[in-house]
């Protein structure tokens, strides 16, 4: 029998996750829950119910995992522990400072219920946090660079949209090539920030909205933008839809290490389409670790650090070590 | 306390986890084991002891992880089952078609014992292996794709060295670049042999030798060339000595996948000064994770793909989630 997945939350992470969970034989989309009107919410799949986050209490014996898509900021650190003390659950919570006391409070409420709770699970944290934790046991001496891009930043693009006079905003994220190169060359350089990326905005501006002062409100924003060498370009709405509708993003993690004299580059990169639909993705397979790791009896809560790469793929031990060892 | 790492077989594999372990604070080389005279072996650690293979048996509590440097064909089959059953043990057993058997043989002697036997360990099997299994998990809909080199192929220049007339070879085995691209743009080509590696082999001859005969019969060697195109370079003792004396190798597993119309590339590369030193620094790091698996009460045979990644590494758990996530 397919593992009965249930997603909180329904929007692009969401829906990342349900196109995910469609292609893997082994799950099955059971429900969607959702703080609007249930009625109102039209899902693609077509086995899935939409049902209130008030049901989610009572349905403790029909999900065996539920995704949280939530956001990090407030959603997440309140909603993990909180399900996590009745489901098996996983998240992308990405708010690096926060991970330790977010670990702490999930592994509190999925211990005492005897569930898994896998948190910060995508590509970074996720994939990327494995890449760096394999390089750095492997090498102990040598140094990573992670190198984001191209591709949309969804929080860069929000901050935009936040400055008066602009309608829409769309924010790519670029690794400096140069850079990336030293790095790759196996050179072992100290990087600025500015050095490692630069940012280029694609801005919709209000009728007569005054572009100079957007575009010095964009570049001195502190934090997002005034650290690095940004371009901002005006478009047209039309020009937003045609051109940068996707969501596009990728990067790698790059780490230079030595034996003694000898030098050994490891990198993992990704090239990413859809940004939300891959992190869907790491994301339902993270959710059939859960399942399974829970099946053997291990519960708290679990980072891509605790998962043996094992639990993450459907297909049986045998069949994995006679294949891809 | 440092845990207590024990090598069988002192060849380059045996040196490079001497090496490697010498850099890991968390761990102290205690004996070189050897089927030569002890007398005869000098080794690079000074604290370290070469004791004869003789006295393995006798040494259960002075040693916590032994690990087996010597060859797939006649060596580990018999010794990784014979040692499990007495240590933790590591092997990096690589003939592909044999690893159910030899899993099985290992799994019942350490599981008897009580100890964690890690087979299949390095780069390919290992580093390469979790990266295949990543991506399969995380994207079912795709394909991989192994390329190896530019890199020294022992077997391969062995093969030419049993050639009559022949001093000395080494045959580098070189990735066909357009095949590589074309798999990194997230295509997903069929391949044959000949379009994924072509083979480089510098040769030094008895003098006299007939020169057009050993490059035929290089170019012509079953499962060895006959596949490839093979290129065959004739060099001085000295040209070898000078240009040829070093072992990289490196590669890549690129694995090209999709959700619906949105397609990903996942690419985890290599680029290695010497193999040997960065295969013993993954069996280093996999000795570590054996260790500290059967102190956790862990115990049968294991690969990559058993070792939640925290086990390999020397920081804790804490520490892994704060910096690395």
């Amino acid at each position: 029998m397919a593992m009965r997945i249930g997603i909180l939350g329904y929007g692009n992470l969401g829906k990342g996750v349900e196109k995910a969970v469609s292609a893997n034989a082994d799950q099955e989309l059971v429900a969607v829950f959702t703080r609007r009107d249930p009625a109102s919410l039209k899902i693609a799949s077509a086995s899935a119910k939409v049902y209130s986050v008030d049901d989610l209490p009572s349905m403790k014996d029909e999900i065996d995992v539920l995704v949280l898509c939530g956001g990090s900021a407030t959603d997440l650190p309140v909603q993990t522990p909180q399900y996590a003390s009745m489901f098996n659950v996983v998240d992308s919570f990405d708010t690096h400072a926060n991970i330790p006391s977010h670990f702490a409070a999930v592994d509190a409420a999925a211990s005492g219920a005897g569930k898994i709770g896998v948190i910060s699970c995508g590509w970074d944290p996720g994939m990327f946090s494995i890449a760096r934790l394999y390089a750095h046991s492997v090498l102990p001496d040598g140094k990573d660079y992670t190198f984001w891009g191209r591709g949309v930043s969804q929080g860069h693009s929000d901050a935009i949209r936040r400055i008066e006079g602009v309608k829409d905003a769309r924010q790519y994220t670029v690794p400096v090539q140069a850079s990336l190169e030293t790095v790759r060359s196996g050179q072992n350089p100290e990087l600025t920030t500015r050095q490692k990326h630069t940012r280029e905005c694609y801005v919709v501006v209000e009728e007569g909205a005054d572009k100079a002062r957007i575009e010095k409100e964009i570049k001195e924003m502190p934090n997002y933008f005034s650290d690095y060498d940004t371009t901002v370009t005006f478009i047209t709405e039309d020009e937003m839809k045609a051109s940068h509708s996707a969501l596009p993003h990728g990067g790698s993690v790059i780490y230079s290490g030595q034996t003694g004299e000898n030098k050994h580059v490891i990198e993992y990169s990704l090239k990413l389409d859809s940004n939300p639909e891959f992190t869907g993705s790491v994301i339902a397979a993270a959710a059939r670790a859960a399942y399974r790791m829970n099946a053997e009896g291990m519960s708290g809560a679990k980072t891509m650090f605790d998962i043996a790469p094992k639990y993450l793929s459907p297909c049986d031990e045998d069949w994995l070590r006679a294949h891809w060892l």
